[in-house]
């Protein structure tokens, strides 16, 4: 069965600061059409700051879309044409005042491909020195570092909900210790 | 430190089928303005189909928004007021034919906290019967079953890139095994 919808028509809704909205008419496989609401989004990457302690540098912001402050990892969208891992640096420096001398790549996914294109990219970065924060000027933000298992912790409680982080710290969880963090049971 | 942004003004860009925009203008915690734009979405479950075989039921689909073919667990938009447990009976049986006798909820969490409202609830499906598949007028679907540990291949390969289905897949593996799959590394 052929799965593929094409465009037929393009209409631009929006173009703002962090996403664009398009609505397009698609051919569906069988030849009717159907709308198609599309989020333009550049991509963004997350870091996960992680000290020779097993200790975690984690972001406390206020996210006013959903009207909580939030505990997330240090995070930040790709400027046109940036190199994600560029993009890390950046974003790690600037809002943490942070550099790392060593860089892996954990994870590269698509956020919400239901109605947005946008691609997410995790690292994990190691061998940290600090160096001074120099967040955006409309960013609010506390930096907080606490050990890995606290952090996963946090994230079986409920406390922290952000789907990047949960998942990028079960990735490093695993990657060190070889165990799972059982998110789903009791406290270990 | 105070991090709280409080809106001052509203600005409704679009409604649609399956997002709204706005855009808002916000006080910040130093008493200075910036503008934030936020895509409002209803929220969204997720399923996890695992028949007593160890086999999943996964949903090949046209994601229009990255222009792929992507392979993802069972999911929809929850309506207005619906609770998220019969959004996913719903879902399940519509898109996939499927009733389950046992649900378990995995995990709640936002997929895209920095501009959208996207609540996402995911959920075990198990003790699965077949019935007819209905899907939606303008979805056009291909359902596979593999097993459990296949789809996680899948996701350490790449050819699953959808951020909840690893998440769920992930927490579902370790649910039945105790142990974790090693998505990061060689191949188990």
């Amino acid at each position: 069965m052929e799965l593929e919808e094409k465009c037929v028509k393009s209409e631009r809704i929006y173009k703002g600061k962090i996403l664009n909205l398009r609505r397009d008419i698609v051919k569906l496989p069988d030849g009717r059409e159907a709308s198609r609401e599309v989020v333009e989004h550049s991509g963004a990457v997350g870091v996960v700051p992680l000290t020779g302690e097993g200790q975690v540098y984690l972001v406390r912001q206020y996210r006013y879309p959903i009207g909580k402050v939030t505990l997330e990892i240090p995070a930040g969208k790709l400027e046109e044409g940036e190199d994600p891992l560029d993009c890390a640096r950046r974003e790690l420096k600037e809002e943490v005042g942070i550099e790392a001398s060593r860089w892996e790549p954990l994870l590269t996914f698509y956020t919400t491909p239901g109605f947005s294109n946008e691609v997410m990219h995790l690292f994990l970065a190691t061998e940290l020195s600090k160096k001074e924060a120099q967040p955006d000027q409309d960013e609010f933000l506390q930096i907080v570092s606490l050990p890995l298992e606290e952090a996963l912790e946090k994230a079986r409680t409920g406390e922290i909900m952000d789907a990047k982080t949960i998942l990028s710290l079960l990735l490093v969880r695993y990657k060190f210790t070889g165990r799972a963090y059982p998110l789903l049971g009791e406290k270990p």
